[in-house]
């Protein structure tokens, strides 16, 4: 059988989603309590690899096993055995060749910022050092829809060859309260340390270091030097991913 | 010359706003800093007296000094000058005779839950144990509307002798997403731990434990002991304050 989890993480504990020998990740969290739960070693598949310090309200994780599970009974004991930075909020039955990552369509990550200092929820959202002209940051934004090569915003030691990425949402908007606001930013697939550069880029702009056109260049560049720095982790969330109806 | 201040905090880490010995608390963290930049111990007066955990994001605050202030300077150093549990939004003239405790005429709290566990704000909101009836809460809030007598929604060491409150809302609804809930209350002032015994006994009725109609029973009594527990400090969040317009 091939079940699926939705996993809600603040990831500051965390060096990322995937394991990585000697830190502390959210997939050794989790596989960990599902080796109790189970009583059998269980590889859990995540759909997105966040990276450490990077948060998540929506991913999602395949696990296979033999026989059926009380999906209700498995999730709260998996809860009960993680941290209370990872909560599990569902366990469902998936089609036999389910996979969270390949399988995916889409996914949506929001980063948030603040143009005044936060108290409150300062875990989950950058407060900006400088002004920003929002207008001009969704001018740039816009040259990230459509298909291009987003080489430029992703890590050296990214092991991808295919760079090509199609972006079907990127876009600043005014969050509940006037000083917060949110990048919302939706592809196909992202690269290693992309919606960060992708943000660090546009903040440049905003602040005026660079005209909103300066980001035909970067990507044209393929060059991750040409592209800003890269914004801090605490600000971003893997929000959902789409899968197509099976 | 008086000055105001808006302070939002999270209150995780203090006792309180109230400087207590050998305890860390907003108002000494902020009288601390206001000493440096002041180059004088200056004793700031809040509005309303949170307890250790609760939050802030409206809490008003004044001081008296001989000389004016250069106002965006002096909120600059103070927010350099006091830990990023605490941010310091403004920094007015206000009327000479200005007191930020007896001028407000009301106060509003908000009681955050979630009835999924949270991973993300979870140092904000109240993951709830059991599910509840919120149409059920309503009803049981809406006795609450009006003056009434609190003393069983005051803790036995409380200072005060009034114990009359005027509430002008007192109601539950969904938030931002579908498992948030906040329970807004807003009276002309509080007593000592009243909003989290007011979320405890309406939670004791929206389980089912007691009929909404049991809340006139519990302010009629005018005992703590008939009230529910008190939901724990994390939820609360002191929004803002009002005052009549000078």
């Amino acid at each position: 059988m091939t079940y699926r989890l939705l996993i809600e993480y603040d990831g500051a504990p965390y060096c990322g989603w995937q394991r990585q020998k000697g830190l502390p990740s959210v997939q050794a969290a989790l596989e960990e309590a599902l080796a109790i739960v189970l009583r059998k070693p269980t590889p859990l598949v995540g759909a997105g690899r966040t990276d450490s310090g990077v948060h998540a309200r929506g991913q999602v994780a395949h696990f296979r096993t033999e026989a059926p599970l009380d999906e209700r009974r498995v999730a709260r004991a998996l809860n009960g055995l993680t941290p209370a930075s990872i909560a599990v909020h569902g366990l469902s039955i998936a089609p036999d060749n389910f996979h969270a990552r390949y399988d995916a369509i889409s996914r949506r990550y929001h980063y948030y910022v603040s143009v005044k200092p936060s108290a409150l929820g300062r875990g989950y959202r950058y407060d900006l050092p400088y002004a920003v002209d929002f207008d001009a940051m969704n001018e740039a934004a816009a040259c990230f829809l459509g298909e291009h090569d987003f080489t430029s915003f992703c890590l050296h030691r990214s092991a991808a060859v295919n760079k090509i990425c199609v972006v079907t949402c990127a876009r600043w908007t005014q969050g509940g309260r006037p000083q917060h606001w949110t990048f919302a930013v939706v592809a196909n697939r992202f690269l290693h340390g992309m919606v960060r550069a992708m943000v660090g880029t546009l903040i440049d702009i905003g602040r005026g270091k660079q005209p909103a056109a300066h980001l035909y260049n970067v990507l044209a560049s393929r060059d991750r030097r040409a592209a800003g720095p890269a914004a801090p982790p605490h600000g971003l969330v893997l929000e959902c991913i789409e899968y197509a109806a099976h």
